[in-house]
């Protein structure tokens, strides 16, 4: 399944592969400290590298406060300048570092690096770009590298595997829950809209079918209706029903994930997922105990 | 159970039934073009096809609101009317390319290409009938037919074999969840409804319970008293819990239905439950398939 | 445990204890038309005691309709009537007729029919009492009666029993969220009440946490400061990953009760509940299969 | 895992390490009655002090009610003085009666006794603080203690590994969660900001994404755009979807603690995987227990 090849392999067993082959050379020493975790100065410069996003998010998320950012326009101004000098030389500096620069600057974080400095630049050409800003929120998304320092990684691994063995059966699920939320705001529609102007058309039916199959409920838009009221009560009760449908499909695959996980190799061929109770290998045939 | 006769068979199975006997002729070539998908000509007709649902329903929903439908009214009774005529020609098509007009037209893709074309014909002599609307929405199921082509067709049919097989425990919840609603609805009427106008009637405190329990909450409704904001609360957290009833159900549904389809026995020893990846049984060591 | 007490038995097996010894008398053809449905007569009489029961019900509900109940206050109060003396000559029949009329008095189902017709006998004396009302809609609880008709009795079993083994974890889990709700509560309380109307106390605070953690959300009271909103945020998500709890624990119940009830019985002593590959009995130590 | 540390043990195993040398003298009759719930004595106490909590919680609940405080100022005032003065009493005699006081002091129920009575004296100097009346609501964590009398402990107990089991992959859920949550809420400002005063800065939107992920949906912000209801609608079917990820988890959580704690293994054959009730090994078909 292709959408097994989206999941990052882990970045410590990859980039080892991109290292440069001299030793002992200060190239050598900044690939160690950039891309690698297990000397003092890569620990320090992940740790830092952490703190600057996430002032960097904070930031942006202060600049869209009205009043705080009318006050400190200025002082937000050079902020942002400063964020993307330093963000530019890292990118730089990882080009420089790696065996391949052509290498690392199509992989997986190396297009997440490029996405986080780009529209800094775009928008000193077309600053009135708002939409600049939502994509400079990509920077987020470089916090996963540094996870590569604790144990989590292996946990959103397993997590990840059953997404995606659960996908396929989510996907069917959704378009089901869609032809419904199709099918029943057609349905509210005929019968509030004289009376009701919450539902003014189809689309914005179908937007309350959504609100509602989904237990959200805003409340923005209510029946008025005793039809629509108990036409409103039977989707509730469908969507409290259906909603045990994914989460089914979620439990069987984490299990089905974790089992696989647990059963020890074949000492004879190195095969995984044996059931806890077998006796011979499901692959080459051979005890698993001597 | 008569409910798994619901689930309609594998389409690209049953229909060869009702092919044509005569080779090479037009009509045997119509009949793999409409309602197969294995040549190229076949595969352009469900692509175009499922184009022109879609485009139907956006015009649907387009109709119902009030700014576009009044600008573009002839606009759109001339697409409504152009549609009508593409429908009407390949259910006619259909009709005849079968071997059997009558199995075709009785079967359950039959009776859905029928209801996408009569409401229009119904609209036609009954112009004020908004029911037919809704009617017309029933040609979303149609887009069903079309995924014959993709995977998705098995993951639906153990999704479905799942719901069946929790389906009466879950009936047996929804009804224990309808009777909790009255009870409570009742006893919320008679604590709130000389303080609250939203508690006006029972049957308007039962809707406003099914909106608590199910965790939509509208807000549209809601307790004033103390006494009633302790009920609420009891009813809140219940209806948290119970979601997990369904959920349950579903989730022991999907795992079975997953083993179940997950291994046939060994053909040695008849022990079950091998891995879908397992070649030698891991009970007596031996070749599964020969 | 003594929950499981609690669950009536199977009526068909416990009432057949209740039947008197004459042969071929009215008194015993009563008692199988009432209390089996093995007859026409049996199965005429439950369903016509269905149809009575939720006429009943439907009554009641419109009864609190303003409107309706002013016009037809007259019809209203005549049905009552009707429904009462049904039911109570109903009530008597079924104590003519059983063995012993203190024991079916005093079984589960003898008292939901006496409450089904005593609180209307006190409305007589005290008709300003709206609480009787509530009580009324005990009638509801008899339709559970009619069930042993219809196959949904065994899945009630099998849920109920899941429902009773996952109790006590539910109950310490409910525990915790109501510590939470409390905690949270009387949090929010401290950072909102000055700058918010809805949180001008700390019981308003707990029940603003409950409709928050069971994710209901009215938003009849809602954080307006940058804090409130961030505990809000916080306190939102806990509830969303926690609703997770209760789900394990009855996915794991209903997965343990099904394999339970799955098992074919030992031939020697009868036990159930052998796991699927079980080959010696685990109460008698002999062979499950000869 | 350290986590596991932070269960506390079963304190009436634990704390018997704590109990005096002395036999027969009143210290020890203390001890017997404070810490442990076998005697008479021992269980009145505890039904007591479970009975006092509860009723000083409801003060504390009571007096933040403004209609309430203003009437019955003086009488809270006394009332919080005598709850203090019990609870100390009670801190200093478990103080005295333990083998070693500094032990008892640094223990986890030692923190949480001291933290009870801590905070009404601070309240004494600086009775203007607020956030004291918070801490006091520490005291609901002294329940716990009440429950070594119950069963309930051990309930909690495999809850709390089931919960430290599945911990690690519920974080990085969360963490997924989370940074949706910002990515969404920044593309719903770009969206809706011009148009929908709810929506005035980034935060704000992160807050209504974080509302509308989780279900909990207030309905304080909604979107009002047309493309902001559809990217809405989207939030809402995936947040419906994910809340399957945590239940996926907690479910195989919970199956596996059960597992664990169903049974031993077989001490002839080592097979495990019985059932609470069984007598003889179910593989072998030997005697489980000698």
């Amino acid at each position: 399944m292709s959408l097994f090849r989206l999941i990052p392999d882990r970045p410590d067993v990859v980039q080892d592969q991109n290292k440069p082959d001299e030793k002992g050379t200060f190239r050598e020493w900044l690939y160690i400290t950039i891309f690698q975790a297990t000397t003092t100065a890569g620990k320090l410069f992940d740790i830092g590298l952490f703190v600057l996003i996430l002032s960097n998010i904070a930031l942006l998320m202060l600049e869209s406060v009205q009043g705080i950012s009318a006050t400190y326009a200025g002082l937000f101004k050079i902020l942002d300048i400063v964020f993307l000098i330093i963000f530019s030389i890292e990118y730089l500096l990882r080009l420089y570092c790696v065996r391949s620069a052509r290498q690392y600057a199509s992989s997986f974080y190396g297009i997440i690096d490029l996405l986080a400095i780009l529209p800094s630049y775009m928008e000193f050409f077309y600053p009135q770009w708002h939409v600049f800003m939502i994509v400079r929120s990509f920077r987020l998304l470089r916090i996963f590298r540094i996870f590569r320092m604790v144990r989590f990684l292996d946990e959103s691994r397993v997590l990840m595997f059953a997404l995606i063995r659960g996908f396929r059966k989510i996907i069917v699920f959704l378009f089901f829950v869609l032809l419904l939320a199709i099918f029943m705001g057609s349905l509210m529609y005929i019968v509030e809209f004289q009376h009701n102007d919450g539902f003014h058309s189809i689309p914005q039916s179908i937007y309350w079918a959504i609100v509602t199959i989904t237990t959200v409920g805003y409340g923005d838009v209510a029946p008025v209706t005793a039809a629509g009221k108990i036409i409103a009560s039977f989707i509730m009760i469908l969507g409290y029903s259906i909603i045990a449908v994914p989460t089914g499909i979620m439990s069987a695959s984490v299990i089905y994930e974790e089992k696989r996980n647990r059963g020890k190799p074949c000492p004879h061929c190195q095969a995984t997922g044996h059931t806890a109770d077998a006796v011979y290998c499901k692959s080459c045939g051979q005890k698993l105990k001597e």
